[in-house]
């Protein structure tokens, strides 16, 4: 299965567990996808969204950005090709409009925050990442019982209330390592940091976040070479074809009596 | 009010609003700020991040983004030293590792999703926003009432059901733009480039989001002019001294019977 690059929703074959039921289920994924905007033929940004108002995401882009003043200074924003992995605009300017390239690459890397900002090609956003582990087998009750224990985590914080939680659990629901932050990639590099001085290599790991589960998610997943990835809400079509194609089970709207498998079911009895 | 770079919480006075009365609070916000690992000397990633576990951090940064094998490829991370907006860290590597910097440097850039990813200097992380626009003064009733119409426009779209929204409305509540996305920020972009195509510039405007006000949404709206931010959530602390500093209405946790305001309430009546 495959990401629908052209969609805001990619249709999806999802393996549903519900009351002790296995079932497959004929399921949607907001679509997640790379796209990149160019201005004169140097792509100034590489963002991983969701395809709709395209035009409108670059033209905000390179005003929020403070790449140009104003609307006034883009003539056009048109789609160059479509490519495997997403699509290419050109950001046309005015004429007249000139941009200091020096300086619209600071404020790009500055803050653009996206899966893959400043990436220079769309060609290179699916990093390699490595073998994968076989990973541990486990019921569909342990994982029904992570959120729970990622909230009992989560306690220990006791911070402000708003922010990311990551965790680590054993193979058979042990808390190895929990960690908070207002960036949900960083709760995550900060619980394989916290394993990487103990539980190491991660072939046996199951790593739960407390949101949904993107590309990023995944990819760091596998990069360290995490089998299993339980989220509490869905994925996104990236995420799960990432999983497809890189080993790794990823598990996502986990409640009490079910969850649903986006990719590497075989994990679960 | 400045952020508390050495914590993961911030003390901040917030202006409550509950059935219409207004009063002073002594609120703690999230710690936002940003992080810089070195390897070599060379800056190889800043990250926005809640204080606390640094070092986890850049460990597992290093990892889940293929710039070393393992822990086994990392000596040590040491705190370098302080400045004004954060603090420092040398990635220490073991001996005979030897890291490619172009390969690195493809792989932070493609895929570490932070607020300031691939910046070369925490310094340069404040980008200038322009001068801020008196905006509206708007009362709290208005407040108070934008959820319920950001989930109407989110009704429109139907998708998924896991997406961040954005919208854009008048001062008398109207409105004009609306967006979903898997990014925050794209949500933001979107509904400034639909903007960009009428209402502008956007001194009348309130951006409504559908999650927490973190450092980057805050920006965006400073860069583009917008004089007011409200969103379901809270604020970050980097967001609310954003807030003060460009002259942003800086709102959040916005319910039927109130909301908190951690910047610019000269804004509300």
């Amino acid at each position: 299965m495959a990401t629908d690059a052209g969609s805001p929703t990619t249709p999806w074959t999802t393996i549903r567990y519900r009351a002790g039921q296995r079932s497959e289920h004929a399921d949607v994924l907001t679509t997640e996808g790379p796209v990149e905007f160019r201005i004169g033929g140097v792509p100034i940004a590489v963002l991983m969204r969701t395809p709709g108002s395209d035009e409108a995401l670059g033209l905000g882009f390179v005003i929020t950005e403070g790449i140009v003043i104003g609307p006034d200074e883009v003539d056009s924003i048109v789609l160059i090709e479509g490519t495997d992995h997403g699509d290419r605009y050109d950001v046309n300017l005015a004429d007249g409009v000139v941009i200091d390239p020096e300086q619209f690459r600071r404020n790009v890397f500055a803050s653009s925050s996206c899966g893959v900002c400043g990436k220079a090609s769309i060609d290179a956003v699916l990093v390699a990442s490595r073998t994968p582990p076989s990973g541990p087998i486990v019921t569909p009750g342990l994982i029904s019982s992570l959120p729970d224990r990622l909230s009992e985590a989560q306690d220990q914080f006791a911070l402000t209330g708003s922010l990311h939680a990551a965790a680590a659990f054993s193979a058979t629901g042990e808390l190895l390592a929990a960690a908070e932050d207002v960036g949900r990639h960083n709760a995550v590099d900060k619980v394989v940091g916290i394993l990487a001085s103990g539980a190491w290599p991660p072939g046996e790991i199951i790593l739960g976040v407390s949101g949904r589960i993107g590309f990023e998610i995944t990819q760091k997943a596998a990069v360290a070479g995490i089998p299993i990835v339980v989220g509490v809400s869905g994925a996104s079509s990236l995420a799960a074809e990432l999983g497809e194609t890189a080993g790794v089970t990823v598990v996502g709207f986990v409640r009490e009596d079910g969850f649903n498998v986006y990719s590497g079911a075989e994990r679960i009895t």
